[in-house]
């Protein structure tokens, strides 16, 4: 941020006709817990060229669009560090039911019957536009074909970190591991260079990959310099068959293998003893916390405030629609706060500005993008989101990043930004044909309702 | 339910020709947890008339008004069991504070130095709009000033049960308890034959209620048979110091005072024993939940499963803005089942229907109005509400039900009535001045920074 225009000296004549400007009433910037006031955010490119007070930016820049937020409160795109996009075509088809029911009685045997290029391609579709609608700018996927999602990611014009997914058991993707492996690095050959989209490792758990698959992709990621994205003590089951199989609870076991490290993204992590939590501070490793899902199937509630204490990076996820059943991570800020706030029975843990740069900066960090993604800085992708805090509901506001954690919803996203290019205008969607995608979800609504009454729990 | 027209054999030519038929591709009847297709809802003064399947309806039927509700679940107006409606005020004007400090630091001195029958009727006014639109039609209140929240919740043509607060500290609004009680009976005998308008007696909590004031509320509540709303067991300090003061915990203090039983409405109940628990279930006793509230002011996580179990009637709350900071009824139902789901680690606790029926009907019970109130059922009034399932974040829809708790959001809320009055249409409010109200809470915003600026808390 410059209090004087950034290119002012050093930048040619065409600087001075940027691509964008916005005029914000209020500009979070979350590297500093810093609430700017009447500041401009001028976009060049896709990237964020400068950054500085309206009054001097009306003075100085003639861009070709300007966009004035004056009661709004512009904020870095959110971050989903922890996704299953395309089962948004299954939300709610399982509600109510214990995390391993869920999946063993209705989840994998749908997906069995179903899951192929085109519902990962459909789901994705519809995922995004629920996440873009939302603030969500980026999201950190792990499902099958990710040429699939990826398309349809780009086609939404969103950012999507997509999981070369690995288990050992067959499904309509890939057979074993090595083929899971096989077919992931083609799609990471194909897609990698793309300014939309980047990869992870995504060993699904502990409990569906082996130890020489496990070293297997800690190679790969090596090699490819990507993070590893995998479940982790998810829930108490898990734990105590893993204990049962291995004589140790899971962490323990990545550790023996040399998976845990900087590049280490746990999701879950639900049920941490004490020393688990040191473990993972000591070697870097990074947390993602999916309050909802972790509640909603009953799997507990993951220690936020301890693994804060232990200076762990966290981001938040939603998990699956199948699991949340809402792709909101708004929402998940709220709830992750007020959980830790209650559950240790301290108001002051875990306060807005934090949950808010766990959902941007820190995710940046956490996949290894903070040069280029998760806060509003001169340099980074102009990827952003604004609330319009003049509403019925947000009015009176003494601080604007407090009603966006804790009163707003995302209903009250009015713009959404990824690369430079809006993607919602004033609480309209671009870039989406809404007839068309509405009507690709009644289809697939209708195979899902076709295999429940086919009983495909049996 | 009737499956033929209600008032067929019965009734004159005149009810061929009601108010308003409403036609719903689902309705949630809660009282049985089912979910009907195609129905129709008859409405006449303000009451429902008949519920009948929607081709009868259209043949027998020629309404005043009718209402295509194709892609929409209709299902009864929700009750916000506890609210402090005035305080919408000053949401976020005190957050990541513990409760006690955020009481005594923040909220008492700006009441002290702001609360009137202007701040009050403003206040209630701005909740009313925020809490229609999000599909609430009835919310049970304890402030000040209770002829100032009667006009504004009947100017805002809302359902509102009032307190007749009562304290044994001066105020603002009556300088101890004794005028506490002559004013609030003065405020119930000139509102309480208005059909959108109810009272409880409003002791406001065991540990600023006397002994005297207690028995007397209890006489009072007798001779008018009216509810006792008062909050409850709310945090750990409040307890230790009801010990330290009376001997006991708060809970058996109210038994000893002969408050408790099925007219007793306690708020919060974030901590109980065992034998409270049953103690509440044995006098028929009523609770109101208020998760959100209880999270964020770092009070803790009432035992909602327990609670079940013994068999209470359990109603949902928002608390104030200032604690929660949603007047979010829809919200608060998700929330309730999560943290039941996933503090006991059982997915299958507190099912969507269960939820929605605290929502609506255990509410209405609690009140002791469930023959007006709480469902939608022929002779209640029509207060409903319905969110529309056919968006990119609802399809595809499996059950409806679970949508409206689990994946909607009262953005989704598309049609509220009141009385069989459309109080939302198609999202837009009705019935509101929104520039006015906006400027009326920008005008109390200027005042509460002025009150901050001038350090209030000292």
């Amino acid at each position: 941020m410059s209090r004087k225009p950034h290119v002012a000296s050093i930048a040619p004549e065409s600087a001075r006709h940027p691509d964008l400007v916005i005029h914000a009433r209020y500009l979070a910037q979350v590297e500093n817990d810093n609430l700017l006031e009447h500041y401009s955010v001028v976009v060049q490119r896709g990237r964020i060229l400068d950054i500085l007070p309206s009054a001097l930016a009306r003075e100085y820049y003639q861009a070709k669009e300007c966009v004035e937020l004056d009661e709004h409160l512009l904020f870095p795109g959110l971050i989903n560090l922890h996704t299953h996009a395309a089962m948004s075509l299954l939300r709610g088809v399982a509600d109510d039911l214990p995390m391993m029911r869920w999946l063993k009685e209705r989840i994998w045997p749908l997906e069995s019957a179903l899951v192929s290029h085109e519902f990962t391609h459909d789901g994705t579709r519809l995922a995004c536009a629920e996440m873009l609608k939302g603030g969500v700018t980026t999201f950190n996927d792990m499902y099958f074909f990710p040429d699939a999602a990826a398309t349809a990611a780009v086609e939404a014009g969103m950012r999507a970190i997509l999981g070369i997914t690995v288990l050992e058991f067959s499904g309509n993707y890939a057979s074993d591991a090595a083929d899971y492996l096989h077919k992931g690095v083609e799609s990471f050959e194909r897609w990698h260079a793309h300014p939309l989209i980047g990869f992870c490792l995504a060993p699904h758990a502990p409990y569906s990959v082996s130890d020489t698959t496990f070293e297997r992709i800690q190679t790969l990621a090596a090699q490819l310099a990507l993070p590893i994205h995998t479940h982790l003590h998810e829930n108490h089951d898990e734990i105590r068959e893993h204990l049962e199989t291995y004589g140790c609870r899971p962490l323990y076991r990545l550790k023996r293998l040399g998976v845990l490290g900087p590049q280490f993204i746990g999701v879950h992590a639900t049920h941490l003893l004490p020393d688990e939590i040191e473990t993972l501070a000591e070697y870097g490793c990074n947390l993602v916390h999916c309050p909802a899902s972790n509640l909603k199937l009953g799997c507990g509630i993951a220690p936020l405030a301890d693994v804060r204490r232990a200076g762990i990076h966290v981001g938040l996820g939603t998990d699956s629609a199948a699991s949340n059943n809402r792709l909101d991570i708004l929402a998940e800020t709220r709830l992750a706060s007020l959980l830790a706030k209650g559950v240790n029975q301290d108001a002051g843990l875990c306060a807005a500005w934090e949950m808010l740069r766990m959902a941007t900066l820190e995710a940046a960090i956490i996949l290894g993008r903070e040069e280029s993604l998760g806060s509003i800085t001169v340099g980074k992708w102009a990827d952003m989101a604004a609330i319009r805090l003049d509403t019925l509901s947000l009015l009176p506001c003494y601080h604007p990043v407090s009603h966006l954690v804790y009163g707003a919803g995302r209903e009250d996203v009015s713009h959404v930004w990824v690369g430079g290019e809006a993607r919602v205008f004033d609480k309209v969607p671009l870039n989406i044909d809404v007839t068309h995608l509405k009507n690709i979800a009644r289809l697939w609504q209708n195979r899902v309702v076709s295999c429940l009454k086919m009983d495909v729990r049996l």
